[in-house]
């Protein structure tokens, strides 16, 4: 039996607002446009998330710390490209009780501008080097464009962003390489598919020297960027004069990079795995891996419910988590919905037949089959299951985006793939920031940029100028 | 031996901004006024605090939750008391980008106005109740008062706050119950002493029926307020409309809890426990339970660094947290200091006569006692000691605070007494508010309120009318 997936796909919209609020994950109910408010099962995922991006950090030489929400005025506009791109969406602080502060303050949009002046203190020597830090805040955002539930939203709640200070430029180089390959490993993880590109300049972060991103391409075709890595080079710390002695008592400026990735992935992890029963949890992520529901009959509750405990307690005392539903007020059919909706990746039933042979009936989420098992091997089965079901969610997620991507060799092509399909097209480019423009707007799509440390087939020639390609350019409809 | 505890009490807001900043906990140079950064080593304990305490409320039903930062001012304001108290400190939002916000947003001064309001739309039938959830986030106000780090900050940054709501008076006092339990039993595993007042009704939080506060004494003498309790009843209920439906179809108000800490208790911890070398941490909050140091010495350092290796393995396989120290460009009396400063609960050095005898060197951090034991017991040794440093930290802290309770029956000594010693003093009181109130002036202090709780022994006469004292008031000059 296979999950119909063709509600999530064609109304993916409407499917992804009714998920976040039936399965209580995110109230975007909140007076303020823009903002919502994560729900106790919507929390549980997030902190999961936010664990497994700990400990990748921690594991890796990274320090968390906390820095304030509030950054005055003259600090904000220190690195003149950084504010020029920041300044029409700042949400600013004017008064103090009943006084008007002289200088105002924002609210944070992202936290170069809060974390350099403090690195001009901390760093003094080389032996201060390499500074690696990040934090888990909320950013803030007045968009004027139109707001979407975690994926364009006033308040980020969940922006974790590092930022890096090293002696040389190829360390900073190689600190990109290492971020990179710490994203990858926990896309991997939330078995989300991405690809990674060098963002074109006009469009890399505000003060970068370049910009590393992620996508995903998301049920509707539209692409998500859900990670990025920037070389910050030197701009910032000589705006900020971030200076270190040498070895030689020599003194110079450090090289940066700074990465982030925020809530954009919880909203990639619940589309692209869920269908239209609900979400579709990995078992890493799920705050629930499995769920015991007695099948009641008549006359034999009894039996039916201590089975069930039995079952429960050994899947528990094995690591799982893993709960049991006991509600007597609903029928079974209720129940599967109810966990079907949140995601939970499996499902053992035990009913009278179940009890008599010394049976459990396993159902897996991600294809709804269903599996019967001796008693004895409960555990095995689950855990052997839950592998199973992560592995079909990570192999459907990554054939989704290689579905959605496309190679055009005409901007006509490209442009009809784009509206009728969606998804990525792939278009050779001679790499001219002229030509690159000029494609956009005739495809009339975000150029997401080019691939990032890839052996990729360069064939055909510039779409737009017609002299030989040099590397393909990523065009898409980006949220 | 024991440690000196002159410098720790007698300039001890020097000591604490002087330790913050040497053990790496919280820079306070952060340019605006009133907020600082957390470092590193300072975050760590944060995070050992918060997983405390999110285990303790996650263990009795409370779930987790984000609520947005931003509150619109006609919310703020639909609580009468509520706005009365917060307006003249509350942070307002008046820009988005260049322009002005139609309705002013409020940095959350707390959170009751923006939490209410989903209630509204999530409690609609007995079987919705009770709800228990709790937040950890940044709150602020615009405070004028001279700001000191942690203890009184624009931005508290660690601020937890639950919130319940219940169908009868009875099950919120006894949720009132629930958390004062909880927080003890947090409180106790700081090895924090406290005192639990019921705060005089002019001093309450504004809005609640009644408020219970947990308050301790720092080195200073002076008193901290390090958590609350309050029983709200229905007046939020009312200003939010906050009904349910019950069993026979009729709709009554909620009545409500809430109650906090903050960063105050890390203020505490830190303060109450130290001493002139740095900071004394209990084992449960140590970042670093243990850390080794081998004690090199000509010819030898190689076996030296071996058994040191091989002692910190067999520790950390123990799943202690332990370090080790192998730097080599600085002496083992620097490491000594630099470990004691940051409140390492046991070090354990290595020497040449060490490796001789098959024997570990173990030196308290909490009385700079030396021990020597076997190096087949050193994992059963460090666990034996851990618990005893933490019991004597225990019993410190709490002769501390009972050291600086005192009694007084007339107005002139209570004064005398808390201009003197400091701490609390508790007088004869007639319970009446114009009594407390001429009290409070009288003997120049603050009255923390009465015992909640407790059987108390109260003789004597009200010591501003002279009727006979039908309680006690706690008076101390407050933080």
């Amino acid at each position: 039996m296979k999950p119909p997936r063709e509600k999530w796909r064609k109304s993916f919209s409407e499917w992804f607002h009714d998920v976040l609020f039936r399965a209580e994950i995110y109230d975007y109910r909140y007076p303020i446009k823009g903002t919502g408010v994560w729900m106790p099962y919507g929390f549980k995922i997030r902190r999961k998330l936010l664990e497994i991006v700990r400990e990748k950090l921690d594991s890796t030489g990274h320090h968390e710390v906390l820095f304030p929400l509030l950054i005055p005025e003259d600090m904000l506009s220190r690195e003149g490209e950084h504010i020029k791109s920041f300044e029409r969406e700042v949400y600013w602080v004017t008064r103090g009780g009943e006084e008007e502060l002289g200088v105002k303050l924002a609210l944070r949009p992202t936290s170069e501008t809060a974390i350099y002046p403090m690195f001009n203190l901390w760093i003094q020597s080389y032996t201060d080097l390499p500074v690696k830090i990040y934090q888990v805040v909320s950013v803030f955002r007045y968009e004027t464009k139109a707001t979407k539930p975690m994926i364009r939203v006033r308040e980020v709640t969940t922006f974790k962003e590092a930022h890096t200070a090293h002696a040389t430029a190829e360390e900073a180089e190689e600190q990109v390489r290492e971020a990179v390959q710490i994203y990858k490993e926990f896309f991997d993880a939330m078995k989300i598919p991405y690809v990674i590109s060098v963002r074109p300049n006009w469009d890399k972060f505000p003060g970068a020297e370049y910009s590393v991103a992620f996508d995903t391409v998301m049920p509707d075709g539209r692409t998500l960027q859900i990670g990025t890595v920037h070389n910050l080079g030197q701009k910032f710390a000589k705006a900020f004069d971030i200076k270190y002695m040498d070895r030689n008592g020599e003194f110079s400026y450090v090289w940066q990079t700074c990465y982030g990735i925020s809530e954009r992935v919880i909203a990639a992890l619940l589309s692209i795995h869920g269908d239209d029963h609900g979400l579709v949890l990995p078992s890493e992520i799920a705050p629930i891996q499995v769920v015991v529901v007695p099948i009641p009959y008549k006359g034999r509750d009894d039996e039916i419910l201590a089975e069930s405990r039995r079952i429960y307690q050994e899947l528990a005392s094995a690591g799982l988590r893993v709960i049991i539903d006991e509600r007597k007020e609903i029928t079974p059919g209720s129940k599967f919905y109810d966990w079907e909706l949140r995601g939970v990746p499996l499902r053992v039933e035990i009913g009278p037949r179940d009890v008599d042979k010394g049976t459990a009936t396993l159902v897996r989420r991600d294809n709804l089959e269903r599996a019967t098992c001796g008693k004895e091997e409960v555990v095995e089965e689950v855990r052997q299951l839950l592998r199973r079901i992560d592995e079909a969610l990570s192999e459907r997620a990554w054939s989704w985006l290689r579905e959605m991507t496309s190679k055009a060799y005409d901007v006509g092509e490209a442009k009809r793939i784009i509206k009728e399909q969606g998804g990525i097209v792939e278009i050779p480019w001679c790499g001219k920031a002229k030509c690159g423009m000029e494609l956009s707007e005739l495809v009339d799509a975000d150029l997401l940029g080019t691939p990032w440390d890839e052996e990729v087939e360069v064939d055909g020639s510039c779409v737009v100028c017609g002299a030989k390609a040099s590397t393909i350019a990523r065009a898409a409809r980006a949220y």
